[in-house]
């Protein structure tokens, strides 16, 4: 083990896979373990060559690095087990899509130092080993919360991490992200499964109208592809947050169903065209 | 003009410009006239190559096909005075998305054997000249409303016209059409745009988070840079079949919030799982 940096992955799916891949290019000297409930996933890492060994955690002690990539109810349990096995300079991330449950739950932990809580902003719509993709993370952003409670050296090392697969850096306490990533994130994936269930509801009968799906509607109902054991935990742990996003998107639905029974075209044109405003904003972030 | 076939082109937007660049390439014959309200786009469309000539409906009669590519509230009208100049074996179709109150408008006119009603599933969120694509049309589906009122003759030379662009053909009624694209392409628009109106109100002081969009809202998103000009009509003329699916759409998320306040995680998880089926609905179409 001379030499070598020892990286556990716990969760071989899409995003503990593409950290794999992208680790396994930028860090040479870099030896990847793979933990997997289950063992078909943990059986296709290795074939796939995603992972160099099979482990459980049993093994911890021998990490340098361990990523956490499981759904997020189940992150804050793993943590903690995590932290209490890991030797004094290993450093842990998470890369959940909420923050505050999991920043709360790990506060007071001992080994709190060791830890730095991610976000990564990268994904596609699905899941499991073979979803890995090299460069997933290029050009993305990386959230870190409450990034003081991370020991300057292995904030300064999981900082190097990043920059080597190509990520940019933003800092949030985990409270503004979840209500932030309520709009940006969970929102979209709420409107993109309840507009495939409506219309597959409506179409049950006539298969041969889905003909009739061009890119527009490919585009808006492709979350609903997404992984649902990933996201209920998601929606129950950022419940509040997402319950206001989508009470305050209905209300837009309700009143752009108002305007078009009232006919009321001018106002149904000014609000596109102020809504349109999305392209630059898109454009300059 | 011996041996050239003249093409109008009225609108010399995304779908009117694309035919014209298609049918240069496809029929070496062809000659393209434009026509369009906006001075600029049509110098714009000259200077680009999409179309030969500038022209105005005083010299429809010129025409051997008139493509009407304008907004759905304008085709009704702008058909009726283009059926009314062309000779006898010209063939004028209409792209709009919408096709009951067109078809209805048209069924009694002299000169209706010479109009085949389509609606090319085809397009992007960007609009004008500029936005016009070679081979926008490739693999996608041609809606024709009402081919039996089309002469035998006319319908033959457009459906090799369809086919050398590389589209595939479907029949529907204009009343079907219209419900079913309700469904599959103007919801998706709504859900888009009320995406973005939300998430821009939520964020309008805070520009810096737009950092957190991820790939999944800007798929989702999308739409919602698409010109209300051409919307608020397809809204206004379907607005009985988009206010159902609209008024489902919002049952739906109604429903998926009050699953999620009251926390029936398992009933959100097969919600979700049962949606997950459009991915295999997507493929097979």
């Amino acid at each position: 083990m001379e030499n070598k940096e020892v990286f556990f992955i716990i969760g071989l799916g899409l995003i503990g896979g593409s950290f794999a891949l992208d680790i396994k290019t930028k860090c040479e000297n870099a030896v990847i373990y793979g933990i997997d409930n289950d063992e078909q996933h943990l059986h296709k890492a290795l074939d796939l060559g995603i992972i160099d060994h099979k482990a459980t955690f049993e093994d911890i002690a021998l990490a340098d690095w361990i990523i956490v990539a499981v759904p997020v109810d189940k992150t804050v349990v793993v943590l903690n087990d995590v932290l209490g096995k890991i030797h004094n300079n290993a450093i842990v991330f998470d890369v959940g899509s909420t923050k505050f449950e999991i920043c709360e739950a790990l506060k007071s932990h001992d080994k709190r130092r060791n830890f730095i809580a991610t976000h990564p902003i990268a994904g596609t719509e699905f899941s499991g080993p073979e979803a890995a993709l090299t460069n997933l993370f290029l050009e993305k952003t990386n959230i870190i919360c409450e990034v003081e409670k991370t020991a300057f050296v292995f904030q300064e090392k999981a900082l190097q991490l990043f920059k080597d697969i190509g990520m940019r850096i933003r800092y949030m306490d985990p409270l503004s992200h979840d209500k932030h990533i309520a709009y940006m994130s969970h929102l979209s994936h709420i409107s993109s499964f309840m507009l495939g269930k409506t219309v597959i509801e409506e179409e049950k009968n006539q298969r041969d109208i889905f003909d009739m799906a061009g890119s527009g509607f490919e585009s808006t109902v492709r979350l609903a592809k997404s992984s649902p054991a990933m996201w209920t935990p998601i929606f129950k742990q950022n419940k509040e947050q997402v319950v206001k996003a989508l009470s305050e998107y209905i209300a837009n639905l309700e009143n752009f169903k108002t305007l078009l029974e009232e006919e009321r075209l001018e106002d149904i044109y000014t609000t596109m065209q102020e809504t349109n405003r999305i392209k630059e904003i898109l454009i300059k972030k």
